[in-house]
Parts: C-alpha cells; structure tokens; sequence
C-alpha cells in the first residue's frame, strides 16, 4: 500500500459539503467563504509519550487530536467546517490505520467539520491539525477584550484530565469517568458560538486554569479575583482536594478544555438561557478588576500549570 | 523559557498584511478573503531522517519546509497568504531555534506570506506547515483537466535533487549546487499564478516526475506520451546518465518542486512570454493523448518513484 492508497483507503472520505469546491486529491483543497465572514484558524499538535501514552488507543487519539482543535474554534466563537491533517506513523499498521480513521470520520461528523487534506509520513507518532472555521466579520471572541467589572465564568467541570493522570502517574488505577475526561473532552462548540453575542473574552483551559485566565488578564491589561470554593469539580475530584488540600489540581491541571470566559454583569440573564439551551453547566469563578494580576483566593500554592518544553 | 517566551522570542514576528485581523496570540488567527476569491489551503510533513538529514542545518530545514508548500500553491496557480507552524522538538535548543526562526521569516518575507498561528511540542524533530492561499474563484488548475492534445511540459530542471541524494547514500561528495538543489528547492509562484490563464492541469513534481504526472493522467483520465530525451537536465545530471544509462534519477526521482503542466498547442506563444517575464525555463517534455496511459520513449526501467511508505 502506498500514500495515495492508504489515503484513498482511509481518509478520502465522502463529503457533503458544498462550500468546498476541491477537497482530497489535488495539490491543495478549494473552498468558498461567504461574504462577510472571515476565516478562523488554529493548529494543534499531538505527540506520543507527551499528549497521549504510548498504550491509548488508536480511536482516542483520533478524537482527541480533533477534538482540542475544536476546541480553539469554540473559545473563539466560531464555526468549526474545514481541517487538514498531517500524520506521521512509525509503519504502516493497517489496524491502527482502520481504528484511527473510523474514529476521525465519526468524530468529524459528530462535529460537521471536513477533512479537506494533509500529509502523510514514516516517523515517530505524531498528529498535527489545522482546524478552520468561520465567523461574521469582527464577531471573534478575542483574549484581548475583558472589561473590568465582568463576571468570570467556565464551562462544565475542571481538572477531571489532570486527577486522571495524576492518579495513573501515582500508579492508580482511575476511574472509567475519569478516563473519559482524559482521552474524551468535549469541545465547547455550541456555547462557543451562543457566547460571541455577549461574552468580552474568552479562552479554551488547555493548560490550566490559572494559565489561560492569566493570558486573558495579559492580554485585556486587567486583573481578576477568583475563588477555589467557586471551582466547578466533579465529586471525585472534590474528594481528592478536600483529602489532600491539593488545589492545584484543578487550578494548574491543563487537558480540560473546558471554556473560561468574561462576561458584563448586564448580561447574566440572557447567560442563564444560553446555558440552558445549549445544556452546557456554567459557573461563576470570580471577577475581572483593575489589579493586573490574578488573586486566587484560597490558594497559595505555585503557579504549576502546563508547560510545554 | 515556556512555550509562550519561546514563541514570543522566535516566532511572533510583526506582519505587514491588513487581511490578517488576530495573528499568533489568541486560541485562533482570524483574516479576511476578498469577495470572489477562494481560499486554497495545503499541508505538508517534513520529518527528521525522512525529508532531511539529522546534519541538516536549522535553517536549510525552515526554508524547505515552508518552500515545498508554497510549491502547492504554486501548483494550483494561487498566490500564497498565510501559514501555520506545528514544530514538534526533542529540547529547547535555542542556537537552533533561532537560525530556524531567521531562516523561516527571511523565506516568508521572500514569497510574501504570513505565519499566523501554530503549536509546538516536546518529541522527534518534525514539521508540518499548512498553507493558504487565495484565488479568484474558479481559476484553480487542477490535475483533472489536462485536454488530449495538449502540450506537456516541466519548469527548470529536473533529477538534481534525486542525483545529490543518491551520491550521499552512495558515499559521494555532492557539489554545492547539488546540495542547493536538495535543500533549496525555489517554488515556481510566478510561474504558477501566470499559468492559471492558459493551463488545463498542473502539478508540483515532489515524488518524481513519472508519478506525478500520473496523477495527471488518471485525474483527468487522459495518457500520454514523453521522451527522456526532451527532459531538462542540468550538465553535472546529464553526464550521470550518460554514463550509466540510468534515466530513473530524473524520472522517479522526487524532492524537484518544479512544475509540470499541460497547456494547448495554441497558447504556445503567450506561454513562451511567460516563460520570460517569470524568469523560469520552460520545456515541452511530450504531449497528452487518449490512450490512459503514461509511455516514456527512451526508458524501459521500473517505476520507482517515491513512496512515503
């Protein structure tokens, strides 16, 4: 089997989308914007032994690599439609191949996005996405527009991803949920796209909370002040801090992807509805104030987040 | 240094296009496509020991990564706009990152592109950059429009890039311009954007010529007849085959990014203006014909062009 083979075998995917107008099969993909969007584009990597064990499963690693790209769409308020993938593989392992692309292609239309191209290669496992999306002109959620005064929210719960692998780096074994939190997070792409009527920022906690809020605060040149009693947890995790003490690890934990985003005070009602249509938990974490530095009251921990080198 | 210090240090460059409204800071770059322009987007893998040797420098490395998916937008005859970085690296080495860093923003500056995203990683030395680029809606030359009776033909010429090889894995000192060659492919965006008035097909010759103007063929489900005796080929290759009869180098042999492309007998003379005011040598290598098939007068070798597996 050679590129064009395994491509035509496992990606070259029937697609129905009308926007492109080349997809798989040429030097590169066509596609048409409408007028008055403008395109959004983010890349991610995954590699093995970093983002995912050498053990995960061919299925999760397609859906994760997807799904963190996805991810950036959300946190930006967009529509997620295109995406190119460059895979490398150490062989030819048709298997892997079948489970791999059977999960992407369910992964992609469970999102309605279509993989329009990419590159293959011999080498060391390692998936790198371009995702992209679209928006009306100007609608993006930006990092760089939290006002003082807004309230702080995030999606869901947070640091399921980071007690999951610390509890397999402490050699115990983690629960089925917890697992799910790991290999499965679910990208925010719903409320992404509710929010951009009303939020000022927001950003997708890829590496921690405390991370990504503070690149928020950075970029919007504002401070905040949150509570760890505010913190959504799942009832394990909760366990574990109160156990423990041990904060850090929804605070510094990244993997989440959950959406961290600000909010004028104005807007709380039309908040409630957008959460409940898109039955998405939202959770006040705190407030955006005028300090430029961000107070995490009830921690006094390190700042520990994920570092990439 | 942190991922953000890295980026921010490498490869946060001040960009110069007010198509770009959010660069590299935010979960996603955002820019605008004019009204009747389609957006054209490639990925490509350059991967340590597979694409480039483990001596190769940082920036032979920058430049060649970025250089082979511009020549697929060359190959669609699109102008190049923007690209994203995935840059997975064993360890923050700096002397490398910043030679890899120069010579990526020199060559972006060269062909007029804008790094407007990406991600990097800890892991095996690989690169895989996607490409954007923007043309007027319709005008894109695909594979799968070459016409019987037309004229078949490759820009520059073709076979050093396999030659320099072949003398490395054969013990040999390969001359500077052969190194060059190698590693310094020029892709044709010149010649490309002109070519969409008068091409029916195009293709950029990555995997050897004889593969890729197959791809041609049984895109467009056409034939075709060449001569090894029309093929370009620089003096130091022409002796090689001379004196060892071996055709495959500049037939099978990938790495060129030259261009070759069909064009009707009738647009000879304005594709001979072409040829001059873009600089570029153009070679008429045979003709398009009915019969599905690729026949190549002058070799009776095996088709061994490059296989990515």
């Amino acid at each position: 089997m050679n590129e064009f083979e395994l491509i035509q075998s496992y990606f070259d995917w029937q697609l129905n989308d009308s926007t492109i107008a080349t997809g798989i099969g040429d030097d590169a993909a066509i596609f048409n914007i409408n007028k008055g969007f403008q395109l959004v584009t983010s890349t991610d990597i995954l590699s093995e032994g970093v983002h995912f064990f050498k053990d995960t499963s061919a299925s999760d690693i397609a859906y994760k690599s997807l799904a963190v790209n996805l991810s950036d769409i959300a946190a930006m308020g967009a529509t997620a439609k295109y995406f190119t993938l460059a895979l490398t593989l150490p062989k030819l392992d048709q298997v892997w191949l079948k489970d791999f692309s059977e999960s992407l292609k369910l992964t992609s239309e469970m999102f309605k996005v279509s993989l329009i191209g990419g590159d293959t290669s011999r080498g060391p496992l390692n998936i790198s996405i371009t995702i992209m999306g679209v928006i009306e002109n100007s609608k993006a959620i930006l990092r760089s527009n939290a006002k003082v005064g807004d309230t702080i929210y995030v999606s869901g719960h947070i640091g399921d991803a980071a007690h999951c692998l610390k509890k397999i780096f402490g050699g115990l074994e983690p629960t089925k949920d917890e697992l799910i939190s790991l290999n499965r997070p679910f990208p925010r792409l719903n409320l992404g796209e509710a929010l951009k009527e009303i939020a000022n920022s927001c950003i997708d906690i890829s590496d921690g909370l405390e991370q990504d809020l503070s690149h928020i605060l950075k970029a919007s040149n504002v401070g905040a002040e949150i509570d760890v009693r505010n913190l959504p947890l799942s009832k394990s995790l909760l366990n574990y801090v109160n156990n423990n003490n041990d904060w850090s690890v929804p605070l510094c934990g990244g993997d989440d992807y959950e959406l961290c985003f600000t909010v004028p005070k104005t807007q709380e009602q039309l908040l409630k509805s957008i959460s409940e249509l898109c039955e998405v938990r939202i959770t006040k974490i705190g407030v955006i104030n005028n300090t430029k530095k961000l107070k995490i009251k009830g921690y006094d921990g390190p700042s520990n987040s994920y570092k990439h080198f």
